[in-house]
Formats: structure tokens, C-alpha cells, sequence
């Protein structure tokens, strides 16, 4: 299962480098394994759960993919280190379902992780992709069956794209390139509920809609610790000179390049939004302020006059002269309603009301 | 149709690579192809509506210009693509116009995208560019029927500054030229408006206005997002080495490398400009809150005042002279207005009214 | 023994380099001297207290790891310093317990020095360790007895992950890599001090919390005050040239250097964090204040409105009504209850209360 | 004539490349040409006010220097470029007075463009000065007559320093010394003219002083604008391997270098200054509420205090034996009275008054 | 005599470059050179008030330290530079005390200047320091009589750490690393005067507080304007690959390049404190008001509640029972007693007083 998008924290502290130990959430589902292989007018699919006998489905005729749904089940990981020729180091870090995007070219294969990124319950969750890439070949590891792929898996079903005459190489530029497309719709949902959240603020800004700010912040940090680490992975792909990657399939990456500088160029202007919603905030406390204020004012304004005219009759002079009208004391009651209206009419020509 | 000017939406997300999918709003106008050829003592234009037979207007004699308005019908693009040998790549590039300005080399051509703005009911509109460049021709693709290639277009026409007398290259450069000129409209235009939005929040501070300062900003990054990918085009295209651009133009190049250069200063002083916007909008309500306390001051002053005279003269003392006074009450009366009075000349003159 | 972390002071201002004086808290534990030797299959462990005839335990048939727990005995260090032909600038370097984090290279060894983190009473405390690393022989310099190096010593002493099978250069980066390790440990506790002080802004800003806020800034910066240089070291070892680093453990170097660039993005992430704290606490204190003023309006207008009924029935209006009425003075009574309530629920709805 | 210096608005725009316009308010003064030839032990000085027949100056036995006192003339400028082989790209900048000051070189001559600041009416100019370098030749352009020339004009009359027994190259960095410590003279103005400002706004903080204080960024900026490309081109001057630069007067370019950085830093500092203005001002406004608050206290506590007694003997008390006093109610004014006195003397003695 | 640490002022505007010109206050002490000569077993230390014959001292068989006590004798200072063949713009840098920090090499010396910085009653003073330094020569150059080098003197007398043995680089080295050491001290000094201002943050938040907080800035800016120099004088003497310096010696640059990154990073520390102050000042200013609308609103609570109190007993209803009663009066006034006491308790369990 892939985990909800977090700051990582290592739960092997401490463990010696190389051991192989599954990182990530218990999980009981059993590993499934996809074979693909096709050529220009060839295309078989074959799911099998276990590892065994694996290599028997290598063969010079056809590019092969394998594709592992779940990386929990160390024992099967292992062997299939063991019949491709992995590195541990490489297996270690595809059971780590916490480490960094990265991009590394060991002697006979070329070893990628990215994170693929999707919304669940509101939340972002991150699901590690691990791509191994050997002439002819390619092994992806996911931690759970997605559908990330599937846009790639139909092309080779129906062979569109002539994307069957070409090798591992532009399988992987292919798959990668699904991955930072479905960015693109994660940057948009996120932009999305920023633009929501500050619709809001101009009407509320309460406490709650503060730690809401907040989570915004925190998470487009961790989605920024996602992204920016992919491009990097992009780059170094385009950037390598090793000979498992055609010529032709450069042009694909640089492409792919331009896409990644432009999720990277969204999300500082994301930034720039989610650090203006503060401000907004603060300006949004500073107006219930005036507003109280201003409430205040006008009830203090009214009763205080009124109050003063109550007080002025309540004088004890002997001579006061309305104290003996006959209907004195309904005229200033009318006095006292006439001048709150007036004074509510002057406050709300003011608009302070 | 060009677009207004927002964070670009993907709409291919899921698409492979390189399918000529035209990404724009639908369009019913036919596409229309303008083709010049010119040298130094010819020139000739001719319009046409359908991409047939373009190959016929190549020629070794004459600079060939053909521009194409409209991108959206996806058949003729493909057809110019077969006939001038452009990579899927590039065609792709053309019919998507949320693609990031860019500058590629090809085999035997120079492809180059980059975009036109414009200010239309108040707000920005981007419009995409396409060039493709090869010897002696150039082929420019337009979203829609513009205006910004008319000043080269009439210098070509009438033959002015020798513009006839150079290949595509120097063309190229003329029309890239006239893109950057018109951004320097755009930029005074946005500091002009930000400039009027400054004035305004120094007498009125609304949510309205808060809501308007953050649209600038967002407006801003926008501007930014097309203008500074720009700037890399040109920069590339001044540092390209290749053959197609002649060491002569580079002269022209690395001058308008200082215009774009000139342009980017100039954004990076509207930036400071519109982060100042906000400290002037919270000033500005921090003064309102100021206003409105000494408002409440100063009548509470006067009323309290009043109303203490009048429980003065209400309370029941057996022995308290002024009360037996004749015109005692109207001495009070005069004396409350008196004092009403001094207050408030006392607070105009601490300049609080 | 080590010290808390805090902007060191460097107590030996004024004194020549390459003097050999200990900088740091004075101690009387004697200095604790462990030897390990290991092979494929041979493992020893010898605890010594003197550095005398230290040369004896070193052999071409094993590798040699030797620890010396603190660095107050001058006299000792020297001669350690002495034996295996030390520069005086590595023996200043370890005495003084100030020293910022370095990786050097000298003629035959390898000389780094990096800083141990761990909590102590709810404090951060340094200690500071220093390498020397030689063909088959690895010296460590600590403060005093520690437990981060007691993994690695545990792998080696069951022989565990082939880590007897390498050389010193292994050793040394398994070791780096325990205290890398231990980094990640440190930054999840400086988080959650900071989600946790968080929570308590949202409820409570006195001047104590501001004073904790500036306090976590402090603190984070003697963080990356240790922690930045410590990439800087693990990226010279992995960059370096030398020898003594074995190509093989390049790779698991290399897989270091991802940890510590994922440090490095941790700690970017808590800045943010840390940084937004102080916008809890103002718009905490601008809550307070609202709430401050709604009370002062409710109070006010509660008692303005009673205390104006009173002063009516306070005029002395010859002819009043009211203040015939058998029962008027428990009506008016009565009334102004009613009032007050219905005041108090008005202000209730509007959420004031 | 100069501009003041702000925003430079292009108003070429939509005009080819190379076409020779002024660019510059409109000017009647007619150009003034003066020349000076100078070696070793000769000087003389001669006013032109046409540019015809310059070549017969020129002299391979004196080093020649020419200066153009206004360049509105267009006619007389492009016959100058005519005698003298200029680039018609370096005569357009010469006539554009809102080129980005620049440093070209081409392949007979060296190029720049630099301008000179001077305060005038309060208000900050710019002048273009446009340098033509030529072995033996210096060609200098400035929008009118200056005086920031003057001081090597003398020193090439007095022949002191040397200067006459040095080439062109010495002379042009002579006169860019000039310029750049005019810079120093323009920030020491600014940076007093922004204490000024602050000093004021500890006293008054009205929103003409917040006016005035995005004026100071704004002109801060433009500041900006013109010295940090000057930076660049005393760099690029200092840099440039052409031959016409003798190595002797490189020391000195490397001095002048160090002057530039000098003012950079400078301008780093006003900028923090600048920046902290805002701070000083909302802090200021904080000041006034507080203090308007207080009054408002202070006033409220008085009043109602006495209000308060004044009720206490308005009750209609059967037995209140104050009332029957002979001199109660003069006791009880005395006692207001004493009691204002008590309370005034409290808040001055809280510091409040 | 040196000069309190401020923006420095060029004083010499518009004068020919190389021209001596002592730029400083006048000063009126004789200068002061002090001779030392040394080698493995030979000292001797000479003063002389005049630079006639300076030549005699140079000698093949030792080292040879002349340090000048005082630059604004230029008559001296030009003898001296005429003597040991020093380049008139070094020389003019020397007598310029507003130098910024540099390290240039000529021919056959390596000159540099940097600050001492020392604290006089409490401001911050610079000194400037330049070196010239030969093969077995070196020239120092102070503003005063000073201290800073005496340590440095004082192991030369005592031959301690072998400093007589080695070369002129060397004792630059250790005379750098005597003025990197009191660095740290000022350092630590200015760290301790921002804590000081820190705590008194958060005691009162007056208008001089303020001002002391824009103070701290502006010094903090002048020192980085020292140190940051200082830097690149470090690095560059490390870096250089000048035959004078020693590659031995190099390892000691090595330490001291340690020495200045570690005062930069405490610098940045530094920054972030003082950039914190203005958010303690303003979260102070913030509390203050709380405080103030507390105050007011616990005596309107109170004085309200008692007039209306007092105002239901003042009206004039026929039928008041409790008027009626014998110690109704009395019981009143207890019951308002009572009532304050109520109302204060309950606020101070609020926290409000």
C-alpha cells in the first residue's frame, strides 16, 4: 500500500546498509507480477505471483516488461534481485518505500525511484515507483496495482504510437512521462483548493481557517519534496551518455524536460499564493477589528447622547420650565427616538454600518 | 484563438507523445497561409487557404516566408509538417498552445516557440508563436490573424532597411525583435495599472482592494511565467552556433539580448512594486482602526463629560446653591455647550477631528 | 564530555596554531582506549587506558579500528599523534571540541571531523567525533563513551553484512553512516517540538511562547550549523579521489549522500515551519484582541442600555406615567432583565460569545 | 538634455532595427564639438560645432580625444559614425538615451554606454554617456554640456598624474573613474536623504510619510537599474583580453573594479535601510493607537469614576445622611475633584500621560 | 588614528587615481617603525622614527618584519613605497582607510589590507591593516599602535611554535589568523548585545527600543561589510598559487579558511536574531495594546455596573420599597462594594489583571 505524503521518517535507523528489510505498512496481499512482451508485430501479457523461473520469459525476440505490484514480500524481491543481477543496494531502496527520488547507472542497468502522486480522501498520497532498465528489458516496482500505467499498457495493447518498435529506453521515457503528466493534475487540485481556501478567508478567519493555512503550507512543502527531486531524476536521464539510451529517444526526454521546468515554474507561482494567504488572514482579522470597533462606537455614540438628555431632565434646578409641560415627557421620549435614528442614519451614510 | 493569459491547464494529460492533437479552444475560422518571397530587388505575397502544393512556392532565388494563421485544423499542420520534414516533436509542440516557450535544434532546421501578449477588455492575452527556420525560409505559425508581424511585414513590403537584402535568419531576428518591443507595452501597461491600484488603496482599504492586490500578483506571475522562458529563446538563439545564423546577425541578437535583459530588470522592479501593495493596504486599515478609535475617543470625552455635570446637578444634596439659582438651569445648559464646544476646538487642534 | 549546542566560542583566541591545548569543559575521567581487529573470520576486542605501545596491536593481517573515548588527555592525544605520524593541525583540530566540521586530505591519511547530535534534559547536545583513516586502520576520536558507533561494532563483532570482508574505508563510512542516521532522528524530534509548540499557539500567546518561538529559531540554526557542514563532509569523502577509498564503497557513499540531501530538505521544510510560527503567534495575539473588544462592546452595550432605561425613569417630569403605576417599578425592573437577555442571545447568535 | 531618471519607456518600439532616431526630449541647442590632442609634452583644445572635416584631427603623433556635447543632432551623429566606421547598432544606442548601459566590442573599436547620475531639484537625473575607443582615439558622447568630465579635462591640461604619457585606454578609464565616484556622492545623498526619513517617522506617520517611503523604494530601484549594469560594464571593461587595452592599465581597471563592488555593497546596505523604513512606519502607527487607546482609558476611568458618585448621591434614598450635611455637596465636589487629581497622577505615573 | 565603523565615506572624489592622498583623520603622532629580525636562532626588534635607510636592514640571513605604526605621514609612506619598489596604487590603498578589503598580486609582492575591528566605548572601531609581503620580508601597515599583533610578537621573542623557523608567508598567516581570532570576538560581542536588547524586548516597547533595533541592523550591516571581504582575502591567499607562499604554510591558510567560514555562518546566525527583534518589538507593541484595552475594559465593566446600580436607585417611581428601608442606603453602597470585588476577582481568574 502507498502511504499518505509526509515528511519521511527512516524506520531502519540504525540497520547496517544493504540489509534488505521492507519499509513501509504491513501488507497481506500477495506480490503480483505482469509480463509484457512485445516486438513491432508481437504483444503477449501474463500475470503470474510468484518469482520463480522468471528469467524463462527473458528472450533476444522481444522487449520484456516486468512489472511487480508490491514490494512488501522481501523474500520474492530478493530473488528477483538475485536473477536479474541487482545491486542490493538498489533492492534496499526499492523496499524503502521512504527514499528520495533518485537516479542511478550501475554497470549493466540504469536504476530509477520516483513517486507517483494521487488524491485520496482529500489527501495526497505518494506510491514509490522503482524502474530497473537493461537492453531489452525493463522491471518496475510498484507498491501497489495502479493505474498510472495503464494509459502506456493500452498503446502497447494496440500497438498505437509505434511505441512496439521501440526499445526498453522509450518505455521507460514513456511511463516516466505518464507520471509527471498525472503531476500536472495533482499541481491543478492543489492550485484549486488554495483558490478555494482563499475565497474563504475573505469571509472567515476564524482559528481554524489559520491551521488550515498552515496545512496548505506544509503540504505543498511535501509536494515540493516530491516534484523537485523528480525533475531531477528527469534531468539526469536526459543528461546520461549511456548507451542503453537511443539518440532518438533523447528528443522524447528533452521534452519531457520542458514539462518538468514547467511543473517546477507552477509550483513557485503556487508558492507565491499559498504565503499571500496570510496576508489575506491578517488583513481578514484586521477588519473584524475595525468592524467591532465601529459597532462599538455607534452603540456608545447613541446611549451616551440619549443618556445625557435623560440626565440633563433629571437635573434638580428649580426652574426648569420643560419639567412642567404637560406633555414634556413624551416630547423627549420622541426627542430620544428621533436622534437615535438620525445619528443610525449618519453612521450608515458613513457606512459604518 | 489565443488564450488568456493563466497557469495552462494540460489537457493531453494521458496522451502519448508526439499525437498531433490540437490543444486550444475550437475554432471554425479557416486556416490562412501567407507566403512572401523577397530578395533584394523582388518581393511578391500571395494568400492561400490550404496547405496543397506549398512545396511549388520553395525556391532557390527568393527568401520565402510563409506564415500560417490558425493552428487548430490538425490536418493541414500535418500536411506542412510532412512537406517541410518536421520532427512529430515540433508539430506537437505547435497544435499544443499551452507548450512553454522554447528553443530546439533540429537536424536541418531551428524550431523556436515563444509568445505574443496582448491586452484585450483588461485583461492579458497570450498567443503562441511557433518558427521554424531553415535556409532561406521561414515558417511562423499563428493562433489567429495578428498584428504583430505587420511592422516587418511593411518593411519587407517597402524594402526598407535593408531587410529584403538578408536571409531568414536576420527575418527570424526582426520578428522575435518586434515580440520583445511589444513586451515593453505589456510591462508599462501592468505598472501603469498597479501604478492607479497604489493610488487608490492610499484613500480606500476594502476587501475588494485586498482581492485586487492578490490578482495582481497572481497576474504578475503570469506575465513572468511567459517573459522569462522568452528571455531563455533569445538567449539561446544568441548562443547557438549554428550555421543557419549568420555571425552578422549575431551583432542584431546580442542587441536585442539587451532589450530582453532590459525587460527582466523591469520586472523584478514591478515585482517590488506589488509586494509593496500589501504593507500599503495594511497600513491603510491600520489607519482606518486609528480613525475609528479616535472618533470613539473624542465622543466619548464629550459625552461623559456632559453627562457628569448633569449627575451633578441630579443629585439630591439639601444644600446645594445653584439649584435655587433663577436661571440656573440655563447657565448649565450654556455651560455644557461651552465645554462641548472647547473639547472639540482641543481635538481639532490635536488634529484628531 | 560533550557540550550543548550552541554558537561555539572559541576559547583559544590569541594562542598559535598547531598548539595542542583541549578546548572544551575540563574532565577527570581517564581517557578509555578500544582496539578492534577483525578479519574475514577473526574478531578482537581489546580495552586499553594508556596509549602507550599502541603501535603493537597494528598488523597487515587485520584491520585495525581504534577508539578513544575523550580528547581532555593532551598528553595521551599527542602521543597517539605521535605513533601514527598525525600533523599537529589534525591533533589541534581534535582537541579542540569547537572545531566546524571538515574532511582534509593529508599525504597518508584521511582526516574528517563531524558532529554527533543527541537530546539530554530536553536540550540538544554535540559531540564531537574525529576520523583518521588509514590503509587498514581507522582511528575515532570521541568526546566521551557514546552508543552511536555501537551498531556498527555489533555487525562487526557477529560479523554480520559482510562488514568484515572490507576495509577500513567501509568501516568508516558505516560508521558516518550511523551518525547520518542519527540525524534523521534528531530532525523528527526538533519537528515534533515544533508541531507541538504549534498546537499550544493556537490557545495560548503570552510573551513566554514569543520567547519559546525565538528559542526554536536558535535552536534550529545550531542545527544547520552542524548538520549543513556535515554535507559538505560526506560529499568531499564522496567526491574524493584518493586510494583509500575503494571504488566499491564509492557506491554505498554515494547512497549516504542521498540520505544527507534528504536531511538537507528536511531541515528547508522545519525553516518553514519554524518561521510560520510567528505568524500563529501575532495572528494569536490580533484573536485576543478581537475577543478583548467584543467583550468591552457586549459589557458596554448591556450596560448602556439598562443605565439609559434608569435615567428616564430618573426625570423629574412633572407628569410621568409610569411612575404612578402601582407595579411600574418592578415592571421597569423586569424589562430590563428581559433586555439584558435578549441582548446577551442577539450577541450569542452572532457568535460574539 | 538628461531625463530624470525613472522606468525608461521604449519609444521606439515597432521600429526597425538600426534606424537612426533620437530618442530623447526634443532639443534646440546646437551640438558642441570639442576636441583635445595631447602626447607627452603637447595640448591643445579646440571647439567645433560642426562634425565636419573631424578626420583632418586625427594624428598618429597625439593621442585624440573628442567630445559631443548632445546627440539630438542625428544628422551630425551619423555623419560622425561615417568618419569614424561605426556600426550603425552603436550609433542607435548613442541616440536612444534609455539604452541599458552596455559594454561591445567590435572588431576595430571598443564600445560602451554608462550614465551619469546627478541630484537635481531634489530629484535624481541620468545622463548618457556613450565612450567610442580607438588606439590613440576617444570618442565621448554626452546628452549636453557636463561637468563630471571636468576634473580629467584639467588634469590633461596641468599634464598631472602622468596622464598625457598614456593612451586611450587610460584616458576612457580615467573618465569611468570619474563616473563611478559620482555614484559614491549620489548614495551618500540617498542614503541621507533615507535617514531623514526615518528620523521623521519616529515622530509622524501620516500616509503622505507612507507615500514617501515607496517613493524611496521606487527610487532605490532605479538607482539599482542604472549603477548594476555599470558594474557590469567596468567588469566586462576589466575582463576583455582586446589588444587596445595595455596591460599597465589593467592595474588600474582592477582598482576601479574594486570601487564598483564597493558601491554595490553599499547599495545593499540602503536597501536593508529602505526596507526597514515600512517596519519604522507600521510599528509608528501601533504607537498612536496604543497612545489614542490610553487617552481613551484614561478619560473613560475619570469620568466614570465621577459619574459614578454623582449617581451615588442622585439615589432616592430615604436616610442617606450625606445629603442633610451642611456642606455635603461641597465635600463631595472637593472630593471629585481629589479623586481626578489621585487618578491623573496614577496614569502619569504609569507613564500613560 | 582609526575610524568608528561606519558607511565610509570616499573623501578623495574626483582626484586622479594613484595620487597619495592620506584619507583619514588628521592625525598628528610621528610615525612609527618597528624592525624585527629573526631567524632559527637570532631575534633583535628596533624602533625607528624615521623611513631614511630602511634598505640596511634587508638582509639575506633573516627575516625581516617592518611594521609602521601610522599611514598619515604620506611623505614617509612614499619614501618607504620608493624603497621597496611598491606599486603607487598599492600605496595609495594604504594611505586610504576606506579601503575596501583586498588581496592583489604584483609582480614580485602579494599586497593585502584588511580590518582589525575592535570595540570602543561601546561602537564598534576599524582599523585598516595592510601587508606587504616579499620573500623573507614582510611590511605592515596600521593606523595605530595597536594590539592585535602582539601576540604574534611575543612568540617571535620567545621562539615559541617554531615561528622563527619558517618564512615571511607564514607570519602572514599568523598575523591574519591573530585578526580572524578577534573576529570571533566581536562576534561574540555583538551576538551578546543583540541578546541584551532581546530580553529588554520583552519588557518595554518604546520608540527609542526601536531605534536601538534599526541600530543593530545597520552595525550588523557594517560588520558583514568587514568580514565578508575579509572572506575573500582568506580564500584568495589560499588559493593563490604565488611562489612566495610555501605549500607547508598552505596548510595552515587551509585552517584559518575554516576559521572565517565558521564567522560567516555565525554571521548568518546573527542576522536571523536581528532580524527576529522587529518581530518581538511589534508582538511587544501588539501585547502592550491588549494590555491597555484589558485595563479599559475592566473599568468600564466595573463603573458601569455600579452607575446602573446607583441609576435604578435614582428613579423616581412612587413605589420603590427599598427606599424606603432604614439602611437601604447602606446596603446599596455594600452591595456595589461587594459587586467591584466580585467583578476584579473574576477578571483576575481570567488573567486579566
Amino acid at each position: 500500500m502507498s502511504t499518505p505524503l509526509k515528511p519521511s521518517r527512516i524506520k531502519k535507523t540504525g540497520m547496517p546498509p544493504g540489509s534488505l528489510i521492507y519499509v513501509g505498512d504491513a501488507e497481506v496481499k500477495p506480490v503480483r507480477i505482469t509480463i509484457i512482451r512485445y516486438n513491432d508485430n508481437h504483444f503477449e501479457e501474463t500475470v503470474l505471483t510468484s518469482s520463480d523461473n522468471l528469467q524463462a520469459w527473458i528472450s533476444n525476440d522481444y522487449n520484456v516488461w516486468i512489472n511487480i505490484d508490491g514490494v512488501h514480500d522481501v523474500k520474492q524481491i530478493e530473488q528477483i534481485g538475485h536473477v536479474f543481477e541487482l545491486d542490493p543496494l538498489s533492492l534496499e531502496d526499492i523496499l524503502n518505500t521512504q527514499t528520495r527520488p533518485k537516479y542511478d547507472e550501475y554497470d549493466d542497468y540504469i536504476f530509477c525511484i520516483i513517486k507517483d502522486l494521487y488524491v485520496e480522501n482529500g489527501g495526497l498520497m505518494a506510491e514509490q515507483l522503482s524502474f530497473v532498465m537493461k537492453e531489452r528489458l525493463l522491471i518496475t516496482f510498484q507498491e501497489e496495482e495502479g493505474d498510472v500505467f495503464d494509459g502506456v499498457r493500452n498503446r502497447l495493447r494496440t500497438g498505437a504510437t509505434k511505441i512496439r518498435t521501440r526499445g526498453s529506453d522509450y518505455l521507460m521515457y514513456a511511463l516516466l512521462d505518464a507520471i509527471v503528466d498525472n503531476y500536472f493534475v495533482i499541481c491543478e487540485w492543489f492550485d484549486k483548493s488554495i483558490d478555494e481556501l482563499e475565497e474563504r478567508l475573505y469571509l472567515v478567519t476564524g482559528k481554524s481557517e489559520l491551521a488550515e493555512i498552515m496545512d496548505n503550507k506544509n503540504e505543498f512543502n511535501n509536494l515540493k519534496r516530491v516534484m523537485l527531486p523528480g525533475r531531477e531524476v528527469v534531468y539526469a536521464f536526459y543528461k546520461s551518455e549511456n548507451s542503453l539510451i537511443k539518440r532518438k529517444t533523447k528528443l522524447f526526454i528533452r521534452d519531457l524536460m520542458d514539462h518538468v521546468v514547467h511543473i517546477v515554474e507552477t509550483l513557485d507561482q503556487s508558492w507565491d499564493k499559498v504565503n499571500g494567504l496570510i496576508h489575506i488572514y491578517l488583513s481578514g482579522t484586521n477588519q473584524t477589528m475595525n468592524n467591532i470597533m465601529k459597532t462599538l462606537t455607534i452603540i456608545s455614540t447613541v446611549f451616551m447622547c440619549l443618556s445625557l438628555i435623560a440626565g440633563i431632565y433629571g437635573m434638580n434646578f428649580k426652574h426648569m420650565p420643560e419639567l412642567e409641560w404637560r406633555y414634556g415627557y413624551f416630547i423627549v421620549l420622541g426627542l430620544m427616538f428621533g436622534l437615535a435614528a438620525v445619528l443610525l442614519y449618519f453612521f450608515r451614510r458613513k457606512n459604518w454600518l
